[in-house]
């Protein structure tokens, strides 16, 4: 599965332990499937429009911040990946 | 299929003729099929987090943005159908 989901299943492990939820109430909260919501939390899946919009109202947050937290975590994996790569050079 | 699809897919469609560009044009640089940028467009679809990486790439935006330009539109089509009910009453 591409890097975008894995980063986004962080996002939402992240956001989901910082309320001391666990999988199975952020899954009530959303109305989504427990197994799906960790399928989605190990960027195991592609989650849909619906998916984010659920798991964002769920998290208090519009689907925008939800996504811009995701877009800061892969910046933050690019930036540790190049300073490993320049460590190895 | 949901509002927020078609939201979704009215955003796509003005961002898209604001560039000047037919959906073809916007296929090809999302490297999505040319039918299914037309079915996203109409909200006959939902879109993965994978599609609107490729077409917010494509529009030269992070999905975050492409994101909030459809909340605003969401937003404003909420107020629009406030203002009818108070225009009915």
């Amino acid at each position: 599965m591409s890097k975008l989901c894995a980063s986004f299943g962080v996002t939402v492990r992240q956001l989901r332990e910082a309320q001391g939820w666990s999988q199975e109430i952020l899954a009530e909260k959303a109305q989504l499937n427990r197994s799906y919501v960790g399928e989605v939390e190990r960027g195991k899946v592609i989650p849909s429009l619906i998916t984010l919009d659920k798991l964002a109202s769920a998290l208090g947050l519009k689907i925008s911040d939800l996504l811009a937290q995701c877009e800061r975590h892969r910046g933050q994996q690019a930036v540790y990946k190049l300073n490993l790569a320049s460590i190895a050079c």
